[in-house]
């Protein structure tokens, strides 16, 4: 897998995971898998990328924050990986909750965001199942969070 | 297990599952776990099942909407395990989302047209562990969606 | 790890799951995961803690929920274990869904309640991955629900 070659393609950046706000870890590996938290949409400057879709985030916003979400994900993958995302052999599944309107309707299209990115970086290791979402609400008023739980050699 | 007995007794025809509308796939495998992508309730012709808990859609509405996803699951489950349903040893878990408006309190009574099927279906290997709750909004305005993880042999 | 000791010294005393109110069960072990079901917000007496994070029930009472939330799961952990909570290697992962008010940003808060007490019983072992969300309802009105995947020897 080019995987570091397509990083750099795109021109992405990884950063190692910020700590949690809370009493919790970013990730956890039991088996082959590796299960990472719900990561919330941020700004670059770290601070919450906050606002609900229906309201006053648009969908392309939305999409933008998702595929920022899918890369902190890689990023505290690679953490998860010991430094080498080589290890992964399949992103397993996605959970995508979108802070939505009781009228937004496109999840889906929010989500594909992050699942087209991953699609990109790992190729067909990278087609996940998912189940996406609107919620009620977010941590910190962000208006995606994203789950992933990911295979490794 | 008498799966395929069953199906007939109940009259129920599987269906392959359609292509996702977005940029994942409608499950993955990784060892003998299947991680089946949420499906949305649709009516027979394909098009959502749209509606709210509480709003336009009773609950008897709502449980005929999960019992129709958790067939669909099957149908892709079937798949998944490349046609041959006598493969599945336990369904482990469901998460089943509710489409509520903030005072509809009964996602369980819902989320039970999906297991009961499930249990009629596969008997004791059918007892699964689930989550059930009230979100805001699903894609395309589904009134439920269910996914799902199974162990095969 | 000195789990029946700590479990003395915070005075808990567990309890086995109470029979699901539908039709599926309260944890499905696979391999050496065990799957624990949804567990909604309950007062001393069984009934359930309805409320709303945002409306009629404070952050602290909200954690308060969490905490007795995640008592109950260790008692069904403790069922699913044999009896032995010593075969428990590591808490993987929790769901914690938090009813809320479309404007209750602080669900991670509401969450460490449980997080706080699972890494107080099980030390190391207790620190777990997690996703913390609002959403518009939970079954039978409770304020908070939490589902837990576990890793046992």
């Amino acid at each position: 897998m080019a995987i570091y070659q397509k990083l750099e393609e795109l021109n992405i950046t990884l950063s190692p995971p910020a700590a949690p706000v809370a009493a919790y870890v970013m990730y956890v590996q039991t088996g082959n898998l590796i299960f990472i938290s719900g990561h919330i949409a941020k700004h670059a400057d770290g601070s919450p990328n906050a606002g609900q879709l229906g309201k006053d985030v648009t969908t392309e916003q939305g999409q933008q924050a998702a595929r920022a979400i899918a890369i902190d994900l890689v990023g505290t993958l690679q953490e998860a990986c010991g430094g080498d995302l080589n290890r992964v052999t399949r992103i397993v599944k996605l959970m995508s909750l979108v802070n939505s309107t009781p009228d937004f309707t496109d999840q889906h299209l929010v989500t594909n965001g992050a699942s087209e990115l991953l699609g990109e970086l790992f190729g067909d290791a990278g087609k996940h199942a998912r189940s996406a979402f609107g919620v009620a609400q977010i941590p910190r008023g962000a208006c995606v969070e994203i789950e992933m739980i990911v295979e490794v050699a």
